[in-house]
């Protein structure tokens, strides 16, 4: 659909679905309209915008330029003229704002309820919460208004609203994507996020949104040595049926029913004690960590108390009252859970949770506003705080509702919690994420299936297709074990195109992987059947004068046929 | 000198300064004359220890296994049964403990006074302090009793008494090397340190030191783009004038001077502004940062206030009256000026720093015990808050007293501050550090002062030595720009030993250099006179047969001067 198309038809959904509390401001429609006649005018003139056209809800503590940013709180909003690094970045990439949606007020809850502008109901049962406090951003993309929301998480508000309105809902590692231009909850442990109806657009999303931003002094780079894939088994991490306790029976059947999902579709499992993640995450709210709440919102909350919403300012008043030590003793506390989590997820790529607990509905909220926000948090409150990605994704259906899992890794892992979900969603895996990896092609024994193939795969390298070579390469055979070819460049005289595969490694990976080559083999550029160049194995010429030249079987695998 | 002769010394010289107020416990040296007999007897059977025999004064906030453990104030004593992971991998390598040596009780101060066991006085002028918090471990390495001193450094504490004793203080990136069994000052900002009269042993023994542990949650692994080299004309930072008021007019000389020399030695100097980083060091004790001193020990304070020197129970007790907001706030503000230090730092490798502003006598202290304290610590506090790390060096002499200076680096460029050191002290600085690079053996345009070795050298590479090939190897001239030699393996027959230079890379440095390295070349293994193997460069064989062999003129360089 064209960019003015999809803006016409978002407007059309905003009406037919009558949900005005998913907005806060919803922008004036012949403005949004000519931003996209413009956006077609640079399309037309060949501008490549990988996200264009794409409408796009923003949670309202989110500064988008000329709009008013209100947190949900009237009396505390502000006009700001500089939009957020992240959605500026969408923006740049050709996506359109439709407007600011409605949240908990001031990020501070995860049922969709605490709002001026009126609870958001849940996109496929209005009785039902929508869960927040990214709540009116998943609404918008859940009720095919937008295709992207844009959300923010310290808690779980990014994920507990995928999990209820059945979207996938991605909560980047800790700093990937800059928080300039956001209403801080807790500075330490706030992350902007995606929500969209599919894997593949929500991972371009949040990818269009990553990398450092001198503004934000927690934005964090990837490492040079990011693994790039979850490889071809991964071993996913689930938690003891104890651990699942606050689940009903129904969901937890559901859980069963993921976790059987993830091993026909590749992945094994292992089962792991979470009960001390499970623990760390009471230290956000029931700990001092909640003082980052105040220090963030606290002078204007104790300065408006009748502007501000009464669950919302028991909340953030209390976080005014720890003491400095015990906020230190309870961040020493947080760095032991996050050693001890590290050792509970040593050999998985990912720990596979469900997203929320139960799906309460508005009137239960309602009546224990606290009590059962506190609950929604069992699974997600810990993903911030032990600094882990997550990836969450609808898991079927429990007690007539959907019902969403979480895939959740180490730091900087975001690729392989995209991985792992796509086991689940059957999409194809996009990446990798981030686009830092150089090519390397192989050619015989590091092939897939082949094996020395683990060396790769142990390093975090993604395979990204089969190619052939430029016509200009020879193919020996050097015995083993293992037995590998040996590839010799003749030119263009005497030489064959060879089948090969394409693999991404990260700086380090790469560096890795040369230093442990074995003669006779060298690395380094080779040209491609297109014309491209990329690394690829090379042989010692002297040696190959030596072997059995092969290059009439057509690549290793017809050679090991043979 | 063996082990038995060398801690016979230590005792001998025990004797002679007659400086009883250095240690709160030395041992009995027939314990450690048995240890040092038990040293020589795995040295006869040819244990391989590259700390053999050095004598090691450890400072008593760091568990010695049988030793009690003081932190200066007899009541909190307590008997470890394990040696702290930091002195147990120098014992580990053949070092000797001593003894634990007197400190600023708990570690809290600069001055070396602030102990029930007396004033450590300063071992070149007993009426001047000694420097603290490690005061008895850095006197100890001045009075030429022990080899090695192992301090703490939380504020300053391992690198004011190098300057006043005329020693290298070392002062490591925090998490480098673990914390466990030492007791704590301000946990997130402790660092176990090393004093030695010369750079190379300190380096020898902080590397030995390093690596993670499992059991501190705060120890960190090296980067696998660690910069394992300064470069050859390193940039240093030197601050403004006005950033060095509080030095005497001497002193200002005497820093002065040292610019001088480092230029001299290669370096070249940039002056930047330092009033953000000189600012952000009164976080520390004028700021909540300081709570972390209560939540180590303020229990203990607390209840036993008799028991504790009345300055540190001030500074302790005062501590516990910060608000949780208050400290958050105050993290953010340190991480607003982190982010401002990176941009200072910005195009250079290490900033110089004078290491404390003055040099107080014992009676100037005593007369104002918290101001001057705080005064010592101007140009060390900032260090472990902003997450950089630190050598402090002898500079000369000013006031008639030592002058010392400090090379401040980023986090993991530990080797850089070696390096930048090593051009102040004369010595040949020693390397890499860590030691978990990767050999790459150069022939041409990459050598020191060829075009190409700028690539090497930004990418953090470092030289370790000049080697030669076995005779296997042919050279041809590829012509450019810039013209390189192409190095084709040519096995016995016909083949020449050819000369190169070894270089050392990180992982990731090595995986950049590869993915940008272009055809002919690439890299692999190649074997050297010796017999080893190493990473080199080998040129495409059908690329080698157009070129000219230049192999008699016995390297690239004799060919380039043909």
């Amino acid at each position: 659909m064209n960019p003015v198309s999809r803006v016409r038809a978002a407007y059309a959904r905003v009406t037919e679905v009558d949900r005005p509390e998913v907005w806060i401001t919803l922008r004036d429609r012949e403005d949004v309209l000519t931003e996209a006649t413009a956006l077609e005018e640079r399309l037309a003139a060949g501008a490549s915008l990988p996200l264009a056209g794409l409408v796009v809800a923003v949670k309202d503590n989110i500064d988008v330029a000329g709009l008013p940013t209100t947190a949900g709180c009237p009396a505390f909003a502000y006009l700001p003229d500089t939009t957020a690094t992240a959605v500026a970045r969408l923006v740049d990439a050709g996506a359109l704002v439709l407007g600011k949606t409605n949240l908990d007020q001031f990020a501070t809850g995860l049922v969709g309820t605490r709002s001026p502008h009126g609870a958001v109901r849940n996109a496929l049962d209005p009785a039902k919460v929508s869960g927040g406090s990214s709540s009116g951003s998943a609404v918008a993309v859940a009720l095919g208004i937008t295709d992207l929301g844009v959300g923010t998480d310290t808690a779980g508000s990014g994920r507990v609203p995928a999990a209820f309105n059945g979207l996938v809902g991605v909560k980047p590692t800790l700093g990937l994507v800059p928080t300039t231009g956001v209403v801080p909850a807790c500075r330490s442990y706030d992350c902007v996020t995606v929500f969209a109806t599919t894997l593949a657009l929500a991972q371009t999303a949040v990818a269009t949104m990553t990398g450092p931003d001198p503004a934000d002094p927690r934005s964090r780079a990837w490492p040079t040595d990011v693994r790039l894939s979850a490889g071809p088994n991964p071993v996913v991490a689930v938690p003891r049926d104890e651990d699942l306790a606050p689940l009903s029976p129904d969901a937890r059947r559901a859980f069963a029913t993921v976790v059987e999902r993830l091993k026909t579709a590749g992945a094994s499992t292992v089962t792991v004690d979470v009960s001390d993640m499970l623990e760390a995450a009471t230290l956000l709210y029931e700990g001092t960590l909640v003082a980052e709440r105040h220090a963030a919102v606290g002078a204007f909350v104790d300065s408006h108390p009748d502007d501000v919403d009464p669950t919302v300012r028991t909340i953030i008043g209390a976080a005014a009252e720890h003491s400095a030590r015990d906020h230190v003793a309870d961040l020493e506390r947080l760095d032991q859970h996050r050693s001890r989590a590290a050792h509970t997820l040593a050999g998985t790529v990912a720990l596979l949770l469900p997203t929320a607990p139960e799906h309460p509905t508005r009137a239960e909220v309602a009546a224990d506003p606290i009590g059962v926000n506190r609950r929604l948090g069992t699974y997600t409150n810990l993903v911030n705080l032990l600094d882990l990605a997550a990836v969450a994704v609808p898991g079927g259906v429990a007690d007539g509702g959907p019902f969403g899992v979480s895939i959740v890794t180490r730091a900087f892992d975001d690729q392989v919690a995209f991985d792992v979900a796509a086991l689940l969603t059957g999409e194809q895996a996009d990446g990798p994420y981030p686009d830092t990896g150089t090519d390397l092609v192989v050619f015989g024994a590091h092939l897939r299936g082949q094996p020395l193939n683990p060396q790769l795969t142990a390093l975090g390298a993604r395979y990204s297709g089969d190619v052939r070579t430029a016509p200009e390469y020879r193919m020996v055979a050097v015995h083993g074990p293992p037995d590998k070819p040996g590839i010799v460049h003749t030119g263009p005289e005497g030489g064959a195109a060879l089948p090969g595969e394409r693999w991404v490694l990260s700086p380090a990976a790469l560096g890795r992987f040369l230093a442990a080559l074995p003669a006779p083999m060298s690395l380094g550029p080779i040209t491609l059947a297109d014309g491209d160049a990329a690394l690829g194995f090379h042989c010692d010429h002297a040696t190959a004068l030596s072997c059995e030249d092969i290059t009439h079987f057509g690549g290793w695998l017809h050679y090991l046929a043979r």
